[in-house]
């Protein structure tokens, strides 16, 4: 199942997505859920909606953080080695969420911007210290993301802050994927795009840390809420983007999300 | 001023806290507010509860984010030397957040956890490039944290999360302060005890980067909401705690906030 968030007729819905490969008989629709599926329980509200005719919105926003991890796959290596320190954990903060097509803003601070092109895990449940074996429990569903980092605003020595946290440098869509395994969400083609031109290509074969082994680790770390977002990190390493450009971010089984990158207002 | 939030008779609530060093005429109390002032006008309930009678809880729940500032001082300079980068940012999780008398929950795998004494802001209204002027409209107030580190999980080219995201490592409290300005909330002793024992002393006159500078930097980079937190740095650096001590940081002004500290359950 797909469970986008949009806006159609001046509200807010989640909803469930079919497309046109499924098979089904509604194609390229979405169909209205009764309210957030973070929050409680909900079904089918009998309205479907044209997939034009609803603007996607980012479909979590998280009420607690997106976790972000970093040095998690080595440079032209396909298959990811042995780990041998524990997962490089940064946060996001809730504040730089986009959606699908909202502008990436860059700052003028920054002289060299770079999109990071990844796996999200959407949490579906308040959970610490999960097992390994509780770990598809906890797992809401997967979108894509695209880990936008000012890469020279993290000098040596500093904490990441400044680099990873600014408004728009988060988006996340078009919609989360809800019936992959973790197994079969860890042998997924990522793919970075500038201008519809490959920058950037790994799976998710080459995560060092890999989407079990992540979700234990950051919960023995911190509680995590309903929502919450743990971007898996970059299996191909980042690439560089520019005001006026379109980057794409492609996860094979689980879509596209397109975002405009626009500079900062002079 | 000072607003509190705390339970009592299974509420939770915020109040006004008088003290007997204030002259009012019921000193050691709290009186109950309406409702949440992050989230819009209050006015006094007309209820009072002695302050013994209610257990004070973290003076406010970020619904967003808790922003940490690094190296912020110059260890052994009272008076801070001019900027000459721009402020070390990281985040912290909501979840990390504590209130007085919770207990610090020191992690197995951590061999070097230890208190930083720090001012806190408290932002009251959501705001984005806020301009030095404005600085005083945004700031709700000031409370009293520990930013409470596991100095041994932040090696060099690592981000900080690890070291800085545990459940219970942002105590906050006792109240928040609303009655000073930042110009006097510049100017005021900062210290940590452990065991009753000064183990950091310093002031906030040694912050390299300003309360006014922070806000408007932060807020260049990322929306701040209603109960957004900016810890200011530690003036004094850091020292080592254990489980089993107990370690409170005293803010001139603001107030005192005690945690005990304890290991990991096995």
């Amino acid at each position: 199942m797909r469970i986008a968030r949009y806006s159609v007729e001046e509200t807010i819905r989640y909803g469930v997505v079919e497309l046109a490969g499924d098979g089904g008989a509604n194609p390229e629709t979405v169909s209205d859920l009764t309210g957030d599926p973070f929050s409680g329980p909900v079904k089918l509200s009998g309205v479907r909606h044209g997939l034009a005719d609803v603007r996607l919105l980012a479909p979590v926003l998280p009420r607690s953080k997106v976790i972000g991890i970093a040095k998690n796959s080595v440079p032209g290596q396909d298959v990811a080695p042995a780990p041998t320190t524990i997962p490089a954990v940064f946060l996001k903060p809730n504040t730089s969420v986009i959606g699908p097509g909202e502008a990436i803003q860059l700052p003028a601070l920054s002289t060299d911007p770079a999109l990071e092109a990844e796996l999200a895990i959407v949490i579906g449940r308040i959970c610490r210290s999960v097992t390994p074996e509780r770990v598809p429990e906890v797992i809401f569903g997967y979108t894509v993301t695209n880990d936008v980092t000012a890469r020279d605003l993290m000098p040596a020595g500093v904490p990441w802050g400044v680099a990873k946290s600014w408004d728009t440098f988060t988006p996340l869509g078009p919609w989360i994927v809800t019936h992959l395994s973790v197994e079969e969400a860890s042998s997924l083609a990522v793919t970075g795009l500038v201008d519809g031109e490959c920058a950037t290509r790994g799976t998710t074969r080459g995560l060092i840390h890999g989407i079990a082994e992540l979700v234990v680790f950051v919960s023995s770390i911190m509680t995590l809420l309903p929502g919450d977002v743990i971007l898996t990190g970059a299996p191909a390493g980042s690439a560089p983007i520019r005001a006026g450009q379109t980057v794409t971010i492609e996860v094979e089984e689980v879509g596209q999300l397109t975002n405009p990158v626009i500079g900062e207002a002079a």
